[in-house]
């Protein structure tokens, strides 16, 4: 099946083989409770859906199987911010990535976060976050712009931002994360011999 | 009341004080699998029991309530490291700390951790539990030497240290911790106006 | 005034003496280029000044001497995010603090940040500089309110926050900040045993 | 010399050119007062060169350029610890590194730290570095294996492990993360679209 795929290649050039091959995917997920962080998971894929050649998942944690990941060329997590760190389900999550023999090994990584106050543990849950993948062997990249430099993360229960509502200068770094992350996965064959 | 309580401790010694009186709390409580982590808060445990004039209580997190926190000067949280974080049941004990009215604000906090590698998340774990402690509105110390500034930490999986073995050396930091936290607890009268 | 209160100590005893004696210090120190650093330094020197009974003392970095840290109870050092670290010079700065014999163990020790953009390193900077208070072995707080648990921190160059302004927002948790070390000061005696 | 390279290339195709051309460069930079970073850093070195296809360089801080740096592929940075952080003037050789226009985006980044005790800064110290490349937009690794996993830190002044000396067991992880580093530059051409 694949070789025909690659024949077709040969034969009509590299656009449509973007097509008939089996795609790497990006995998989104995240846990959210209040909606926040769904929210924002929601533009991270609108980002990686902007970039033409990969295949976008968004998933909420509780539906992904271990072999969901090890299928994913990039895994972007995200968690609300609970008590500083990633919150305990996620922490679940991450703990029962399939770890014998490093299956993730140089998937790319990403992270975000959500928080109901501004520095109070998003940048600490998307750095926890990456921290896990480095133990999987991971590539961890941040978002598009400076401002996103550890992943995305949103402000949704401090004033000037209102809670329950995930500001547009959010989103926005949602996208870049998102398109940044489907980026690299089409640059990097991931592959390391 | 108190005042005959100190007069029977005058009378009848500092042993029977110890349960007339009631004693400041230090709580040492910690999640542990293969009895490593275990071990390092029964080395703490020593420490706090070596210091006068405290009352030590040593718990695995599953059978500590909210009341023992509330009651309890000092808490003292221990975790395996797991993929460079908090082990999750350690998580959710922390998540699961009553929180409205910040009744464990001005509380004394410490943290130990074990490790089955060298500097893969021993620094982290502590560091993380603090940092909740923080969001708590607890004070944070460390142990008794530069090398435990964090907390009480032990390397049990890479050589030179023994799988399921905790080293004299990591054990001498968590009796330090314990003295440590201690001493602060009868230094601090733990009300803040 | 305080002339005649040192006759009395020397008459009297030191008892008296515990009242009549120079108030304990609570030391903000910062580096500030911009200016914003400056700004929520002196809102976290309000809320101290807001406390009775502590002298309070508000200096740029490189007017602090070692005899300045070691006299005060409690130190409150701030810093720009540099690269989601630090600033250097208030590195070089803490690495210049008296270490032989431990002269600042048990001080209290609190921070505060300011930063370019939202969680781009306000945290990381609040907690690197408690990190290494740890090291000296100081006791660690945050500031009055959850959304300011790891210290003060502000955001001052991405919308809506106006660059070079420092939002009443974050002034107000560099005021909680500096009144609760101040308190904390009064309320624990510095010395533990 | 080149030019006969290039000409070469137009006439052969991209093929031959990947032989031809510069090779990719894996540029390995610390600060060593001791010695002990410096050892740390030769194994590196040693990691990186065992793989064929790059070019390895292995450089005090301060005679690294930004050119070298944006030349660089690859970039291994190093830091003792002092105060549960990275060094002050690594800390400014960061702090000096060309940010306009993010010149260092997508290269590959990757840390190592040496400590006086276990568990004292080591991993924050990698992870501060690796936060402030995350800031630059450089594509994040830590070393060969899980002991490894946020780059290659030596403990070198605590028992069991002599003062000075840093033992075998870190230098197989600073190799590690060498060969890593190198095969990941091989295997991803350094440009994102």
């Amino acid at each position: 099946m694949k070789e025909i795929a690659l024949l077709l290649c040969f034969g009509m050039g590299t656009i449509f083989c973007s097509f008939s091959q089996e795609l790497p995917e990006v995998l989104i997920t995240y846990y959210s409770k209040s909606g926040s962080t769904k929210t924002l998971a929601e533009s991270i894929a609108d980002g990686a859906k902007s970039v033409q050649g990969v295949k976008v998942t968004l998933l909420p944690i509780d539906q992904v199987t271990s072999q969901d990941l090890i299928k994913a060329r990039a895994i972007i997590v995200g968690s609300p911010v609970y008590n500083a760190n990633i919150a305990p389900p996620v922490q679940e999550f991450l703990n029962s990535w399939p770890f014998e023999g490093r299956p993730l090994k140089n998937k790319v990584g990403a992270s975000f976060s959500t928080g109901g106050g501004i520095s109070i543990g998003e940048e600490l849950v998307m750095l926890n976050i990456l921290h896990s993948m480095l133990i999987h062997g991971m590539i961890v990249i941040g978002g598009e712009e400076t401002e996103a430099a550890f992943g995305a993360s949103a402000v949704t229960g401090e004033a000037p931002f209102d809670a329950g509502i995930v500001d547009h200068v959010f989103l926005k770094k949602g996208f870049g994360l998102g398109s940044r992350v489907a980026k690299m996965v089409l640059a990097f064959p991931g592959e390391v011999k």
